[in-house]
Formats: structure tokens, C-alpha cells, sequence
């Protein structure tokens, strides 16, 4: 019998079916964190078969490295880092992560597994991190940027800063006193780690 | 029979067995969280009965509130807030996270826990927060402080900066291109920070 289902094309499907497992994935590993995620549940988020996620992704901590991967991967791409407008590369930043609060919540739950080891897809997250670094350093040396501060300072507090309210919410809202996600607060936050960023990198006139 | 353990007073006791438990529930929230840390481990580690857990916190919650309060009232103590010399109150409260790195995991499962949502011991802790920015208002109006910035930017992005390392530390790692606690690489951190807050603080001359 011909169905909808083996009329599709193999391909769009297998690309069909990985798309939603990244997404049940980011969405359980999210809530639950890499230790408190359950492969089955995943499965069953994604209507896929669970051989099929091992077979794509070889297991569960393969597949948190992919998932955190992509998101990176698509902050990279959305968020060009901009060491000529450094402050205003830190508003998007914050846009970014205020748009979409997963990824700070995978960052948090890897750092809280990993510590300073090794994740799986190390290398090209690496690599990520030396391309920034250097971009900060290029701008100091051309003057267009306070050179007192080591660009490895400038790159990860930026990060920081931008990620400050959904890193310590509950922080966040005991300080605020109210709803630190409110668009006026946020609105608010956002000015403020720009203008933060803006005096930290502008070259000082001595 | 007169044992060692009936010749000590019971008020001791009982203190001497809540600093165990709040030692061992601190090292086991620390690394599992709140979800992952099992009462009954904690009372093994503790060497103390699970039913005196109970009667002494209530549950699991309560004992890690209980755990997170008492870590940030001696955090409160030991790093008084400083207005007027804020950049080195960043400067000690880096130092303070450092050597103690269980209360930023504490606080990071807390907020993956609760979110913007209350916590058991919100009010004391809430209170507190609103001390700390009602310092740094007192000291803006006095014209010491940068005013521009509003008070709960300035008191949240702080904890933000001296914090980054070990919220984030497979991100720090990677930026650092090596261990980012390394006596070199946390020094430099430090003296950025301090930088950062510096002239995010200065009352600005125009």
C-alpha cells in the first residue's frame, strides 16, 4: 500500500526525523539537565525510535554535545561578533539569549557536568572560542580598542554579562524585585551591559 | 554504661550533627543538585539519621535552602558590600567565589531549579539583595558612584563578572586556551574585573 509516509523522499525524511530529535533533545536536556535526561523521553518527544537516536547520535552525552553544538552554531552565525562595535555585539548577544533561554540552560547544566573537562565535540567549540579571541586582540592592536585588558577577559565576560539574568534567575528577581524578564527591566539590563561593555573597551585617552 | 556519647552535653550534639549534615548536604547538592542529591546520602555522609533530617529541615527543599542560605549569610559577612569602593568589593567577592566554588553550583542548580519562581527562604534572602542595592543607590546619590546605571545593574552584573569562571567553566577553559583557574589565568581575571567595574563605577566627568 502506498502511503504518505513512503512517498516522502528517504533523505527528507531522515532529515525530517533528526530535526525534530534536536528539538526534543534541547527541550528535555534543557529541563533536565545531561544527568536527568532520559533517551526514552526524548524518543518519545521526537516520535522516533530510540535505536535510531543511538544509531545518529551514538548516546546520550554525544547528543548533548550536538545539541549544544548546533544552537552554538547557529548563535555564531545569527550573532557575528563585531569587535568594532564590541558593545553593540554585546546587546545582540544579550537579544540572542533573552530569545532563546535553552541555550544558557545547556551551557549551565554542561559546565555543572563537565567542570573545565572536555566535551565531546571540543575541538570545533575550541577553535570557536580562539576565533573570537583573536578578532578582540586584532581590533586592540589597531587601537580601536582598550588594549589594557586581555581580549580572554573581554570575550568571556561579555558572555557574562549578556547571560547574567538567566544564569541566576532566581538572583536576578530577588535583586530586581519583580520579574527580571519584564520588558522593561529587560530593556533596562540590556542598556546597561552595553554600557558596561561600551566603557570596557573604549581605548582610554591616556 | 556511660559512653562517649551520653557524656557529651545534648545541645552539642545536636549542633555538632546539623554542621555534618550541613556540610555533607552542601558537598551532595553541590554535585548533583537539588533533583540528583538523594536525602539518603546525604545522611550517610553525614553520619546522621535520615528521620533527624527531616525533623531538623522539613524535606529535601527546605534542607537546600536551608544549605544555600547559611552559605550566602556567611558570603554577607565575610564580603561586606562596599559602595564606595566597589571595585574592590568585585575584586573580593571573586576572590570569596574562588574559594569556594560549592555556592555558585549551589546557586546555578538553584536557578535551573526555581527560575524566577520563590524559594523556601525567599524573604530573608530577598531582603538582603535589596539591602545591597539600596547601598549602591545611597552611594550614587552622594555622587561617589557612577548614577546612570540603575543600582540593581550595577549589584547583578557584579556577581555576573566575579562569578563567570565557575558558572560557565567549560566556556572559560575554551576562551583561556588552558585551565582557567590557574594561579595566572585567575589573577588576570581578577585584576579585569576589578578593571571593568572600575569604569563602570566612576562618576563620569562630563
Amino acid at each position: 500500500m502506498e502511503t504518505a509516509e513512503n512517498r516522502r523522499p528517504k533523505h527528507r525524511d531522515a532529515e525530517a526525523t533528526k530535526a525534530r530529535i534536536f528539538a526534543a533533545a534541547a527541550a528535555e536536556f534543557a529541563e533536565r539537565g545531561l544527568a536527568g535526561a532520559r533517551v526514552d523521553a526524548i524518543a518519545k518527544r521526537a516520535e522516533a525510535n530510540k535505536q535510531l537516536i543511538y544509531a545518529y547520535f551514538g548516546g546520550k552525552e554525544e547528543l548533548f554535545a550536538a545539541v549544544v553544538g548546533r544552537q552554538l552554531e547557529e548563535l555564531v552565525e545569527e550573532v557575528e561578533i563585531d569587535p568594532e562595535r564590541f558593545a553593540e555585539y554585546a546587546g545582540r548577544l544579550f537579544d540572542w539569549h533573552a530569545e532563546r533561554p535553552e541555550l544558557v540552560r545547556l551551557l549551565l547544566y554542561e559546565g555543572l557536568m563537565y567542570d573545565t573537562g572536555s566535551v565531546p565535540n571540543d575541538d570545533a567549540r575550541t577553535a570557536h572560542s580562539r576565533d573570537k579571541v583573536k578578532a578582540v586582540r586584532a581590533q586592540q592592536k589597531q587601537g580601536g580598542m582598550d588594549a589594557t585588558l586581555d581580549p580572554r577577559d573581554l570575550v568571556m565576560l561579555v558572555i557574562a554579562l549578556a547571560t547574567a539574568t538567566d544564569a541566576m534567575p532566581q538572583l536576578a528577581r530577588m535583586i530586581e524585585g519583580g520579574d527580571p524578564r519584564a520588558p522593561r527591566a529587560r530593556a533596562r539590563r540590556r542598556a546597561a551591559v552595553v554600557e558596561i561593555v561600551r566603557r570596557a573597551a573604549t581605548p582610554s585617552s591616556s
